[in-house]
């Protein structure tokens, strides 16, 4: 069976259909990035070997038009300890163990990617939808399942028509499942990309959720899929509009001084990559694949008040509502 | 009272005379650093305001030997509530609390100190003495105190001679006073600076301790002001040997790779930058001051058999012991 048609067929366990979804969503994402550079993607398959699973890692690496990104998928299952179970507790609400040693089994699949190109005025972007789903050790019934993901726009230069063009596309993408989700998830992703010791968003950001079962899964696989479907068209037409835009060595180093802070959300506030850093039998180079290829630290910059550079960092210390 | 007449007045509080160790340090290895470089140190003092306490943050960047380097003392004291009390216990065997709330007053100075080098063949190193007290927040008696630091070295090329040279210094120093702690601090410090999900040190190790009480603590003055000593004999020569060697676009590159390691570290496992970005009314640029002013990740770099990086890479996976 092909997997488009996998992804609808409503006999199939979820888990076999998401993963169609990831595996096709795979192919059409990086084929349509691929479509803006000059240098394609290279393919790596990986295994977890006794741990159960593993993936796919795409990257395209010093292209014309981007300098890095990469799209992941994984599709994983084995055992989480007791003290796995507990530390996740806190974000999944349904989560729950009845083995004697508090264990459960789990499945787990997801397509991350992030993007970042190389001119300063082209911003990065990054993406993330995942299952999730827990079987009881001993009789293996399905005990708790959700989804989780969300998309979020990070720029150096900040041009409101891209982010406006970015938050609707994902609106109109959830508006046909449930006017009442964008709101909602736009602000959770204001929330969860904030970098707290610097006191200002990742970036403008987009939709966030996670722990979502409030429709069943059927519908919930549809809901991913469209929300996978807007983000070529909500990060295309920006790319192309900033790809070739002219910049200044001083607006590089801006460009460079953003990614630090994105390799500060990443690596000390980021759950799934905590998670993975912290996980027996991860492959390390597709967990860290959405660390950008060059970054800056420059002690105690601060922008000339009412420069462009400014203007980026008030919109990011207080979140706009772009639509 | 001039400094220097402070740090070996016994009739002053410990504390003091930490405090007046760790000004004239700052001092002492700012010049001897600044010497190397046209480019000379940038100070910023802060105050923790409320929080109680403040310190001095020196800072050279884009020198012509030096891409960035600080060398930060704080003096800060207040407060630990019973939840921060608790996670230092792990650490620190003598800690108590015996107030009815379970928080301590503390009272914490030290010196801090990361300088990265342009040339990829002279390496970064690391510094970092500090002492600690804790009092009952009742009574104001002094509970328990202890002394931590070490200093280490992280090239991007192996010399072996300098490692050799920079252990040999901090060894010297330490055997005046017992010739047990090199080897125990030397160890220690290979199982500090060891980036866990990448199974790699950080560098070439040096000297690391913590929660030291073990000698009174007017010997143990003198024990930290030896190993301050130890570090512009340790150092210098080394940045003397290698910061004009020629070196080609690649091995810049390298330099970049490691550098997005030594973020890693930083940003994911060193306990101190960790606390210092959890704790309210921090610096935030004093902590992140150690970051390079450049760093970079390639997806799943490996160097070539056989080649220098790739001798590099075998020795922070297996460490040397280098006397």
């Amino acid at each position: 069976m092909a997997p488009s048609d996998k992804i609808h067929d409503t006999a199939l366990p979820i888990r076999e259909r998401m993963e169609a979804l990831i595996r096709q969503k795979q192919q059409e994402i990086t084929t349509g990035i691929a479509e803006l550079d000059t240098v394609g993607f290279h393919t790596d398959s990986w295994e977890r070997g006794e741990h159960g699973g593993g993936g796919q890692s795409m990257v395209l690496q010093n292209g014309t038009t981007f300098e890095k990104g990469g799209v992941n998928i994984s599709v994983v299952h084995g055992t989480l300890p007791a003290a796995a179970v507990d530390r996740m507790k806190a974000d999944h609400r349904n989560l729950k163990s009845s083995s004697a040693d508090g264990s459960l089994k789990f499945f787990a699949c997801g397509l991350s990617l992030v993007i970042h190109p190389h001119n300063p005025h082209a911003p990065t972007v990054h993406a993330n939808y995942r299952y999730f789903e827990t079987h009881d050790p001993e009789t293996d019934e399905l005990q708790s399942w959700w989804f989780g993901g969300g998309c979020d726009l990070t720029p150096s230069y900040l041009y409101d028509e891209d982010a406006k063009h970015f938050h609707q596309t994902h609106k109109d993408a959830l508006d046909k499942y449930d006017t009442l989700l964008y709101p909602k998830w736009k602000k959770w992703c204001d929330e969860y990309f904030f970098i707290k010791h610097r006191n200002e968003t990742r970036g403008v950001g987009g939709i966030f959720f996670d722990d979502y079962d409030e429709l069943p899964a059927d519908d919930i696989v549809r809901l991913v899929e469209s929300c996978f479907d807007a983000f070529l068209p909500a990060y295309v037409p920006i790319v192309n509009r900033r790809k070739d835009t002219e910049f200044t060595p001083e607006q590089k180093n801006w460009q460079q001084i953003r990614r630090g802070r994105y390799v500060e959300f990443n690596l000390v506030l980021d759950r799934g990559t905590q998670f993975g850093l912290k996980t027996p039998g991860s492959r390390i180079e597709s967990i860290l694949m959405s660390l950008p290829a060059t970054a800056s630290w420059v002690y105690d910059h601060h922008p000339e008040e009412g420069s462009e550079e400014d203007r980026l960092l008030k919109v990011l210390a207080n979140p706009v509502d772009w639509l």
